[in-house]
């Protein structure tokens, strides 16, 4: 249960089976630094090329192909006076006849104050001079390495998490996810002062933070896909396109999370479900879209053993 | 600015230029019994047939072509103690590889507690015992006739609405719908207790309600998608299948909107959306899906004149 | 058996209940005109609106809903030495950020020798100075009216056809619609000099022809989607967004139509299918996309009864 | 031009930047023997595990990323006396309700006949007795190493190629896959003795085969997308889903070639496509599907240059 700080000298753009720089037990903290999705740090210098460069991997001690990695976002910690997202909704957000209608794609800084914990636009076009936003800071891509030997580029994301842009996965949530390696191999990366639901300008506010997670292994957990748990809800993901896909994938792994945990069948899991299941998407950006399938858990049955 | 009671002797299961029953004023209100989906009344007495069979049209007089129709939907009282779902999740709305174990697909009832406004099974299975829900009611098919002829049937949506049990759709909020013919030719039906988003049962709790809706002309207010607003956001809808174009469908008219109604340049509109927007799952059971783009009222910039 | 030449004097834009301007009998042949997709005929003159007018239709006695219509192609002439596509490939059948680099939207003449059976761009860009092309008519939308009181625009298609734009619809072919009111209601328009797979321009070479028909009526034939049959090959089609489900629908279709018509079990059918179908692109331009499953007559079994 | 036996004693499930077990030169004509589907040899000895087991990689000395790999199908002889496929259309290939109708999925043998060049189920059910198709070989799955470290399990994918299941794969056939690391990484299994379009079963019918390919290096020709060649066609590839895009991704590619390579403007490849453009659909089974845009040679200006 140690409290670690681990400060990578390699980052990598793949979820893979790269070799790990930090090894920690079963329930210990790591605090790491990130850096933005162009690879720059806290202090503005480039230290690794994008996509969302992640840090070297933790490899967790005990964590077996079978088990489900879990992380517990404690805190992040903004590192940076400046964030910076595109200007212009993505093509593929939009009907195919607006696109032509689209500003030039060009990046753009948002100012962070870290006292007030809010953002604006450090030139905001005309109309705009009025948004300041409290920040709401999130992690873009995080996961283990992927089973069968694969390795994906950390523009997307799959069964083993990834850059899936989910403005839930924040301090306070709890993730779970399938270890398909010894060790687990986990890496993050991408932090977001804030983003809207879709990640629809192909951003979140793109910045710097230190990041606070406790690691753990639930043993003998199969999972199929990443999980979590805020303060109020449960939620499932799926990740794929198209959107109703990854939808399906994260309602076909909730229908199994109440089956096999909460003792209902699985007509009692689709009454429930039917009356009660939110639909958050994660991303609508990146190759693989993201979609949570949330449950509050005021609605939930008493967790069966 | 009338107070007026309809009571249809004619229910029609398409939206399209049906002879109009009731003829009011811009600015009238509206009380009306709905039938359940199955055209089944508050007494238990089938009065017409499936899908979802909404009343003969209200031509509100003065309302042309290029109006929106504005409804405001000031209450929903729920007329029968009981309501019905279906067993088992829709087919398409889980993995291929899950559905054979699906449940048999039947009809439920639910008892509906019409002072405490709550709802429950009323033979649960194993483990839902405990479940009772608070009556969160919403209309699952509404809109007016569209253009060029078309009618659609009410088992499907379009620019001109019809079912897409979206569950904001309820008491407080107010929805435009694009005028295509004369007297817009507003119909409504497929009241719903409560619904989970996306309807993924291919139901909500299905009963009868008394309704009652202000209806007004907003003159010369173009509109390509239903529009909505609640206490606190402006959403954007938009009816398609995949849900991807469902989205892109919906995020186009809310860019629209911030650009006409707002003042903000394409660009200030992508900033706000960006960081701001929230997407909502109307339904994702029937032809079409449906999906609302959503933005808190608080972060809009003031309405441009 | 009669053979009749049916001028018609209206035209409309959507397959709904409209009233037919022609009866004829099971197994008569029919001879009509068709304007261009722009309504434009013949000679030049403007006889109706866009999109796709069709004839008003034809009634044929006995048809009833539960049969089916059987349409054969026997002659497609064209009737103009001109023609007319887009210029430029439609938004959503390439990337979505390959589409600022689509060439400006127009109209362009295409020469029709009527002789020679050819068409030439009247002014090709650098280049394609080379390219004659034969002609290979086709019909790009017709239909019957569909179900339950619905209209649609011809623009799109639905189970009772409609525009489905799939280069296989031309002399030789034979159609078979689910009837879904009395007399059928048969319309046809949007004829084609040549078209390529999918509609990519949003168009074929548009045109007019005189078009002759034999339509009877298959008793009983209950089908859920259009089906065909030319001189070499079956086909199922399916119309919907996206192009996967289209292709379910026809794909489903094939294995009903092998199980009831030939005798074949689902795991038959299945081993059949799998080895020897061929998917045909109709279009992936309009609202509904079409697909066709398609199996080489030679590899069908003899035909059950 | 050497030509080279390769006998592979590794085998890998993914395509990545595996130690290659065989060099040669540009040029070169490689002789290799596949497994099937499951990792089973000619003789029925298991040598690797599923999906698609392919060779450990061949180097092509001097191919270095920028380049395309040329391989050229130019010969695949059965090696086995069976192939095998399973029951049953996949369940994402007809519609979500009528899942449930399909037999239980199970593999089945089929005979192939290796003098006549002919293939037939072993026990076949009622009514496909008849049934004796003629050989078509394919190869399923063959591909280079993709780019940024990735590496794809061979049930899928992606612009390197991998699990294509395209049925114009075969002998006679030339294809070029972008080169992403130094000596490209190509391999190859999968081997199909014919396979309808889409592979809905799930398989071709899957067996061994003795492949020869002349492998040679396209210097500098940035490709995005696999690219081929047949007697009488060009096609371009794209995989993804939905289908959609990945016809999208092959449209936008072959508008591409015709410019940079024939000559043409946008517009001008714009009313090519349009008017002669075919699509094959390659898989609809696998992660990604594929859809090939292919253009007869006879419609093409003279190659530019």
């Amino acid at each position: 249960m140690a409290l670690h700080r681990f400060v990578p000298t390699r980052w990598h753009n793949t979820l893979g089976q790269h070799e790990p720089e930090f090894h920690c037990q079963d329930g210990d903290t790591v605090i790491i630094d990130t850096l933005d999705a162009f690879g720059v740090d806290k202090d503005g210098i480039s230290r690794a090329s994008s996509p969302n460069p992640v840090n070297a991997p933790i490899f967790i001690e005990g964590a077996e192909p079978g088990d489900a990695l879990c992380v517990e976002i404690l805190r992040m910690t903004p590192t940076r006076g400046t964030g910076w997202t595109f200007t212009g909704l993505a093509a593929n957000v939009i009907d195919p006849g607006a696109i032509a209608s689209l500003p030039p794609r060009e990046m753009v800084t948002w100012l962070i104050d870290r006292q007030m914990l809010t953002t604006r636009l450090e030139n905001p076009p005309a109309g705009l001079e009025y948004l300041t936003l409290p920040l709401d800071p999130m992690i873009g891509c995080f996961g283990v390495a992927p089973a069968l030997g694969q390795a994906f580029s950390n523009a997307t994301s799959a069964e083993n998490g990834g850059n899936m842009d989910y403005r839930r996965f924040g301090p306070g949530t709890t993730v779970w996810f399938p270890v398909a390696v010894p060790g687990a191999l986990f890496s993050l990366g991408d932090g977001h002062a804030i983003q809207g639901d879709g990640e629809i300008v192909g951003t979140g506010i793109e910045t710097t933070f230190e990041i606070e997670v406790r690691l753990s292994i639930a043993k003998g957990r199969k999972l199929v896909w990443p999980r979590g748990e805020t303060a109020d809800d449960i939620f499932s993901i799926g990740n794929a396109r198209p959107l109703d896909q990854a939808l399906q994938h994260a309602t076909t792994d909730m229908m199994n999370w109440l089956i096999a945990d909460y003792g209902l069948s699985s007509a009692g899991a689709s009454h429930l479900m039917g009356q009660v299941v939110r639909y958050d998407v994660g991303n609508v950006f990146d190759p693989a879209y993201t979609m949570a399938c949330r449950i509050p858990k005021k609605w939930l049955p008493p967790k069966a053993v």
